[in-house]
């Protein structure tokens, strides 16, 4: 991130707190609190995995069964209790009433996310262990938040967050978010683990609607490996401490929340790209000219996670036959003699045939953090309903028909042998 | 290949020539014609990318005209002829000119391939200058064979070739293939470059159809990173020299050919995934006991190309958790707590629950160079038809329903850091 969290930034009504409690073998930090002093309107999606962890079942239900009034998230890296049987059921459950007992709420007002391992046994002991100081020691502060961003790290190489704040009514209303996620990441529905806090007044079932606009736009548009997790979530909470009230009777103010809050979700999901396992760049995949918006996502999620092209991406490589021949095993009928691409700005392909282009100035454009690429089929954008195509003595004859104009944008990274190692030494 | 070719493996009625055109820049093979000495039966499968290469649209042009009577097949490596517009179909057109003035027959009845670098426009006058000393030099003995084997490879470490013969009527048909390929492989209709050659004199629809269902079990089960190729095609061609007729008026000839004929298209098929692009190990996903065999094909897909999967296959980890999750992102239902999953004949998940087993065992197993995956989804076989359930005094109680179980499997290979490097490095 290019700017530090200051307390300007911290929405009011809440409390943060880390520690150290043993999970992680490294004996960093892989326990955080997330506390709301009075009980917030939450929203939170969650994986869509056949398989999900403990968490993410048990906190599905808290969310249901509290309506969505929240007080706190607890979160543990080093293990994602996922496949653990129903010793790992009891273990999320006992958090939770721990959690509960520390800030005199009910279990069910306790989300819990776990994030790691798959499939080892969860040792809840050390999370029982810490949890007294937790509660005791949680702040509104950077530092305190700073704390939480880097507790939920497994093999993120960065702590990751992102803020924004928006005036409604003179009042000034703060967004604050933190994520983790370096692989296993493909998410559609949700993904990772993110949370974000905010100071405005908003019931949650406005909250959920936003969140999962949001989502839908950011997250769900980033992709390392095509590899969905099983514990990925997302969750806000919202203590209405901003004493700004966001409701559907107001469309201008929920407009402008849910654009600091889309662009809060846009920051973290960009930068979870970035620290993709191994990634040394992020691609943009532009599809442009789809018959459908359907038809341009999955093109470009195609594209975005093909072997071939990620790891040409990690040679700066303008292989655009890579990504050609990716589009074309997506499952959507185009027609190639239509297609342009373009590399970096570079124009490469059009009209099914290769352009001369310069291949140095290329590959030194594709060598940058960030790389754009259009994948344009060649449909027209749609004429204004009604006009008229004008000149060359051709009114009334019969016009090419009106193709939709379709497109789509999802981020990637680079295919490099440090993802390979970083995956292929994982456990043993 | 265990065994080495002989004069006997030779199919009857069959030339083979190759040589260096020029189009590789190490020199190497790179051209390479099959001949058959009078119009042989042919059937090819090509292809299903939306995107294709002109030789493969010109090829399915040609057996379609020709009434799938052909005479030649010719091949280059190092170029794919692929999204090179109007030239590049004017090469492959040309290219199948040049051959049938050699032959004597008609372009026709020429089946063009080429494989290599797609975008690249053709330089076709080395086809030409190289194809007259080729048609001259075209002999039916090992060598020859062997030097086509080597002519059509681009990234391949070996090359591949597979014999099979079997006894119709006391006389022995003889069916010879060879194939290249080790990236952008992840074929579903057909796959890679495979030539296969025989002199069984069978009707072209009767060997079209045994094709498909070869192709369907054999090259379209296997995976190396999820990329259709632009420039897939699989090709056979019936001389008919050895005399024995096989008809649909004969079923047992006609399983006895099929079965020799898959047995072909199975060993030159896992022997492109075991040469996959920085592969160490084979692995075969197999799916059991699911509701389709569809729905068990998906899945078995999803782990096999699982970049998560392939990476711990890489470190020979036994992350069933992995497998697990790249199971449930596959878009088909179901229940996690039937799921049991054996690696290499080690259980290490039954029933939602992860097993005790020796983990460095499992490592040291996991570093052969076949490794078998097995994942049940719990699925009851379907007992035989009006057989009553016996003991437990339940006779006339209400059965538990009876689940159909349906199994598939996907051979993949590992993802190493070779792969990257092999294909970061490919043009730049």
């Amino acid at each position: 991130m290019n700017f530090r969290l200051t307390s300007r930034s911290i929405p009011r009504g809440f409390r943060f707190a880390s520690a150290a409690c043993g999970l992680k073998r490294s004996g960093r930090p892989d326990l955080a609190l997330l506390v709301s002093d009075a009980p917030a309107s939450a929203a939170a999606v969650f994986t869509t995995n056949q398989v999900e962890a403990a968490p993410v079942t048990l906190s599905r239900r808290h969310v249901r069964r509290a309506a969505a009034r929240m007080r706190a998230i607890v979160v543990n890296s080093g293990n994602a209790n996922c496949a653990t049987g129903a010793e790992g059921m009891a273990a999320s459950l006992e958090t939770a009433r721990a959690v509960g007992r520390e800030l005199g709420c009910r279990p069910e007002e306790v989300i819990v996310c776990s994030t790691g391992v798959i499939g080892v046994p969860l040792r809840v002991e050390k999370v029982f262990a810490a949890l007294p100081a937790l509660g005791q020691n949680a702040r509104n502060s950077p530092a305190a938040f700073s704390g939480v961003t880097r507790a939920i790290m497994t093999t993120d190489t960065r702590s990751k967050w992102a803020a924004a704040s928006c005036r409604i009514g003179g009042r000034r209303v703060r967004i604050l978010g933190c994520a983790k996620g370096a692989g296993m990441i493909a998410p559609r529905m949700a993904t990772m683990l993110a949370f974000l806090v905010t100071d405005a007044a908003i019931a949650p079932a406005l909250l959920q609607r936003a969140l999962r606009e949001a989502v839908s736009r950011t997250f769900n548009c980033i992709t390392v490996d095509g590899d969905t997790s099983t514990n990925d979530t997302v969750a806000v909470l919202a203590s209405g401490a901003s004493g700004v009230r966001i409701s559907s009777h107001s469309p201008l103010a929920t407009n402008h929340f849910s654009a600091a809050l889309e662009s809060v979700c846009r920051k973290l999901a960009l930068v979870i790209v970035r620290d993709g396992e191994g990634a040394q760049r992020v691609a943009e995949i532009e599809v442009r000219g789809a018959p459908s918006a359907r038809a341009a996502d999955t093109i470009a999620r195609t594209i975005a996670n093909s072997p071939l092209v990620k790891t040409a991406l990690a040679g700066a490589d303008p292989n655009w036959g890579r990504i050609l021949a990716a589009a074309g095993r997506a499952g959507v009928p185009f027609d190639p003699a239509r297609v342009e691409i373009r590399l970096a700005g570079i124009r490469v392909f059009a009209r099914g045939k290769p352009l001369e282009f310069d291949e140095r100035r290329a590959h030194r454009r594709l060598l940058a953090p960030f790389v754009k690429i259009v994948f344009h089929l060649g449909g027209k954008v749609e004429k204004g309903k009604g006009k008229r195509e004008k000149g060359k003595g051709k009114i009334g004859a019969s016009h090419s028909p009106l193709v939709a104009s379709h497109s789509a944008s999802i981020w990637t990274c680079d295919f490099t042998g440090d993802y390979v190692r970083i995956n292929a030494d994982y456990r043993t």
